[in-house]
């Protein structure tokens, strides 16, 4: 479908434009091979179940601010751009750094950006960035802000429920950051949908963290894990997403067929191929960096739209879908002209 | 000053229109003088230290999202206001519910609202409620929503150090709701910054709820708790405060004298008494609630800003400045027209 096109027929396009995008990754590579050996299973049994050679998981050592530091550093550099430019500061990761302060000040502590820029974090679980880049677009069309970084930085592994197989074997740690201007208004948001059903809160997990389990109500180490009701989870998000796709592709006032580019979250093997499936998304359109990097959490979106800029499906096109469920349960879509 | 010459002067009025306010205690009243006798001071001693007579502390088995749910509907109910027509929950709490998944999932779960609408936190610390309201300016001034409604909710008595009588004394729980649209452009955001200053980042703090401390990196119950460096923090604040106010005053162009209400962050005796003197507030200007609520960290805003309301000194009124500091360190103020 032709720009020209897409713009005459919807007049509400929220002006954004991502200017610069970068990645980051812990150093430890964990091969799939490596879990068959830890978990004795015949070789490729990790692999063939998960549908993943390797995924990257910090040491105990690590930190997630300094992971998504990196992820930013590497998108100022991509497109040589100030750290002075930047002066708003978003981390939009599923788990924060510590209960207070928020993420995004642990960031700018480790970081070139100028100490006194705005900081803030927004979270909508594992679809937190596409809450930032809709936030992002209405602060930057009310020109508060000129430039801002989005960042999300997610280590799973801190909270791998090693006993839990089928969850287990397939969180990788990563970070990734966008930096996003307001742009010349032929960019931006076509539509956007978040949609929470909390019938799905406790399917996906992790109840320690804040109020709820902590020293003074009681917890356990187990509460500090992610726990996943997979079956009545995967039957939730089957009930609502194609009713949820309707929605955002006409709300956007077009096909799934007219859409260039598919940057779906990298949640499993299996909900890719459902995803594939169901909604019959091609292997052209979509992006799929699961099989090396895993579920990266908040940062799988843009670390996959990443990939999409670098491997050239996303500048120059007409149309492009981030996707993705997310514990709450959440659903949330976004059509992007790039 | 007249509202005319405020608008005149600035065209850049991010238009936003506060159309309900609520908010919400725990049961259990907690007085100074209990405070007295439980930590063995003669009577009036804590009132004396602390400059509050009681705060409401939360039983270990009160959830959070429910006292959050709590002031979203007592917001709703005080205008009469469906709550079907609510199309975003942002939490703009300090602290989570638990790690996973958001705490605006855990409020819808437990409130009147629809589920499928949008549901995402916004978090910056005790300022949290300042970021979440523009965005939400934001968000409605491009059509993204319609009407959408902030709760700020903290249950500051699950992370008091009890050995530490400085900040053990000051903290109350507490939750607090505003329902704001875009309105007519009459209303809204004359000015707003959030400034944030890392070299202050472990100056108030708690070290768990997240990557940092948790089971796989080592931790101890300490890290659950508040900690506040009260020497360094107060210097490194009183050090930015002046040349912050200078700023967030003249973009909004304006002098303080010309405000009619401040409704700061309820920090503490101290730091309502500096702001008082340093930057010349009057009494009549001051919306003070602390001697009856405490610091109830990230609902101290918001929770002032409805006592503001309910005793007539919002609406009808030219020029309100909502300011406070936080972890981070972080310092944020917004001047709103009513």
């Amino acid at each position: 479908m032709s720009k020209e096109m897409m713009m005459s027929d919807n007049t509400a396009l929220v002006p954004l434009k991502i200017v610069a995008s970068g990645v980051a990754l812990p150093a430890d590579c964990v091969l799939s091979a490596d879990l068959d050996k830890r978990f004795n299973k015949r070789s490729g049994y990790v692999e063939k179940r998960a549908g993943i050679r390797r995924r990257y998981h910090a040491a105990p050592s690590d930190s997630q601010a300094v992971l998504a530091a990196e992820a930013l550093h590497h998108a100022l550099a991509q497109q040589n751009i100030d750290p002075v430019s930047v002066d708003a500061l978003i981390c939009a990761s599923a788990i924060p750094v510590q209960a207070l302060p928020c993420s995004a000040a642990h960031i700018l502590a480790c970081s070139s950006l100028m100490p006194g820029i705005a900081c803030f974090d927004v979270n909508a679980s594992c679809v937190s960035y596409l809450s930032a880049l809709q936030i992002a677009a209405g602060l930057l069309a009310t020109n508060q802000y000129q430039r801002i970084a989005i960042v999300s930085a997610d280590l799973a592994s801190r909270g791998i429920d090693w006993a839990h197989e089928e969850s287990s074997l397939i969180f990788g740690d990563g970070a990734a950051c966008t930096i996003v201007e307001k742009g010349d208004g032929h960019s931006g948001i076509l539509s956007f949908r978040l949609e929470t059903y909390p019938e799905g809160l406790d399917l996906c997990e992790i109840r320690a963290g804040g109020t709820r389990c902590n020293p003074r109500t009681g917890m356990k180490e187990d509460d500090f894990l992610f726990h996943m009701k997979g079956k009545p989870l995967f039957r939730l998000a089957s009930s609502l997403i194609e009713g949820f796709m309707d929605r955002v592709l006409s709300q956007a006032g077009i096909a799934l067929s007219q859409i260039d580019t598919v940057v779906p979250h990298q949640a499993s093997h299996l909900s890719l191929e459902h995803m594939r499936k169901r909604l019959k998304i091609t292997d052209k359109q979509l992006v799929d960096i699961y099989a090396t990097r895993g579920n990266q959490v908040a940062a799988s979106i843009p670390s996959a739209l990443h990939e999409a800029i670098i491997t050239g499906r996303f500048y120059g096109k007409s149309g492009v879908l981030l996707v993705g469920t997310a514990a709450g349960l959440a659903l949330s879509a976004m059509v992007l002209v790039p």
